[in-house]
């Protein structure tokens, strides 16, 4: 089998303009990569999730051979990751290492690795440059485009943070391999996300090509991949910090799953199985609001399950998660705000949504 | 005496734009100017030096006439302050009482809570606005312009933080009335570099103001601590993250400085004294590599007298000395480099200055 080429998704920003490289067995580039972005650096953070011990062993080497000085730090799977004490060792371990404005942080796991040393990057020396190595499908389609960086304090997500730009994302899609399949096919639904949000193109690609993608044919990853990188980075163009409430459209399907993802118990459903189910729920309350047809509802839901997601949650009361969303921090002066769709590709943000109407979308 | 009238000192950065106003008793136009630039904001996270509690009074009362709810965290004096632990509380606060996007921090006090402060508003939610209110002359002169913020290590200094600009400074030139006469004179030594590294009127003026300086004239003060944050601001502009070296020049004389104040233990010497007898130190060595003649070395050092700094230091062994500066964190690859005076209200970067040279400048 032939390797499909690379893709390369350039990112132009305000704060800083990057690429994002989609492809197999990408390691080996890495160093020609930092040389285009980080002519001076000399000296590399690596911070990695013990799960994919493998993938950084590969970057590891590839680094030391191309003359790199390395610091390397695992970091245990897991949100309890993001926390301060973690945090402090990272920066103590650093500081030990004589790391300097010519060193890079290279952030190689998923979402909480990505956010975790996203911030040590952003923080230490008042900003290090940051390279991410997203390696599961959640962290490439999502969390390593857009700068959102953090940790956690008790009872608070990601309340402690900065938006800080990577200077070279590397997506690896041979990293996928090693992703249960669960997870793997939970961060399509954010995949999904971009084709109603955005790109009605892209859904109707996941439509034709829904088989190819559940048995992981590179070339179609990768274009999926790089579709959803582009959609990400368009938007946060035009909200690089969410000063202007553009970003919002990101949350679709966002306000019923961290419902759900709350009354469920965070780990009983999977972030994009709880954004599948979500999305199904904005469908049916934006139908419900003439917004849209029936048909399109059926459409978004017949995609979903053909990507074999889930579009409902036998456990979930109603009642139990609108009291959620009351308390959902992007509840705006107590006014909750959804995001629903209008047509394929294309949403809106909606205040004044009563209680019986989003119950009777749940029910749906 | 009639009331001087308020400078208003416009910043126009790439980051962000805003004003610093300088005056005596401001607290009263506090609602105002925040409404202008912070239209939104109805909560401020008062973070207030111990030993400025009156006047933070004074800007608490306003802030809640006008109607903002309060949240009030007193700091304790010195550098100790500025700690992991101490932040980590603060945040603690912070999320306690609810502050969000719409909330701004208010830091009143000197460098310490300036840093401390600007640290906590980066990196609470990925970045609240943050007011400055600076009440020693080192901190309206130097530290609240310019966007450094940041807590220090076991055995760094500044080591974690952000570059993060203020929306505000309110410089009242009244705070430094409860000010030690020492700490306020110490405060003078930037300010006269300012004339030496850009603006030469500037130099002259304090030549032929010192009296009316050292007797803390309002009017003449305003007019001082106005030059002086007009030039950081004209030097930030074209540096604000430190990745073109221009700022650079704003350590004029810190090389020595900072050698001076770890060889006699931090405290011993204030940091605008170091700074004087560091400036006397480079204008010696400027003066012996043939950039300047001595007479500038010499008016220099008059100003400096006249303003009651010193400019030299019995206790300092320029052996000893040169060997802390080789452990400078602004050493490049091992490459000391000076900021060297060739002319009034110009400096250069200077490399590959021998040991020799340094310790003849230091003796002189």
């Amino acid at each position: 089998m032939t390797r499909p080429p690379i893709v390369s998704v350039p990112v132009d920003l305000a704060e800083r303009s990057y690429n994002i490289h989609i492809g197999e067995s990408l390691a080996a580039q890495l160093p020609l990569w930092l040389e285009q972005c980080l002519p001076k650096c000399r000296h590399a953070v690596l911070v990695v999730d013990a799960n994919v011990e493998h993938i950084a062993t590969d970057v590891a080497n590839v680094l030391t051979d191309a003359g790199f000085r390395l610091t390397h730090i695992e970091v245990p799977s897991g949100e309890g990751s993001k926390s301060l004490g973690l945090l402090e060792r990272m920066w103590e371990r650093m500081l030990h290492d004589h790391t300097d404005r010519g060193s890079t942080v290279v952030a190689v796991g998923g979402g909480v690795v990505g956010d975790l040393a996203g911030f040590a990057a952003a923080s230490f020396a008042r900003g290090l440059p940051l390279i991410q190595v997203p390696t599961t499908l959640l962290s490439q389609v999502d969390s390593s485009v857009g700068g959102k960086t953090g940790i956690n304090l008790p009872g608070a997500k990601n309340i402690v943070g900065a938006f800080w730009q990577p200077s070279l994302v590397v997506i690896d899609t041979q990293s996928l391999k090693s992703l249960p399949r669960r997870e793997f096919v939970s961060g399509l639904a954010e995949v999904v996300k971009y084709g109603m949000i955005l790109l009605p193109e892209l859904f109707e690609y996941l439509e034709r090509n829904a088989q190819n993608i559940l048995a992981q044919d590179p070339a179609t990853i990768a274009h999926i991949v790089a579709q959803s990188c582009l959609a990400k980075a368009q938007v946060v163009k035009l909200d690089e910090r969410e000063t202007t409430g553009l970003r919002a459209i990101l949350n679709y399907g966002h306000t019923f799953a961290h419902a759900l993802e709350t009354t469920s118990g965070y780990g009983t459903l999977l972030h994009g199985e709880a954004v599948a189910i979500g999305m199904h729920m904005a469908g049916c309350l934006a139908a419900q609001l003439g917004r849209i047809d029936t048909e399109l509802v059926a459409r978004q839901r017949r995609l979903l399950e053909l990507l074999e997601l889930p579009t409902s949650f036998a456990a979930a009361n109603p009642d139990e998660l609108w009291r959620a969303m009351q308390h959902d921090k992007k509840v705006e002066h107590g006014k909750l705000r959804f995001i629903l769709p209008d047509r394929m590709g294309h949403v809106e943000l909606v205040a004044g949504i009563a209680r019986e109407q989003a119950i009777a979308a749940m029910r749906a």
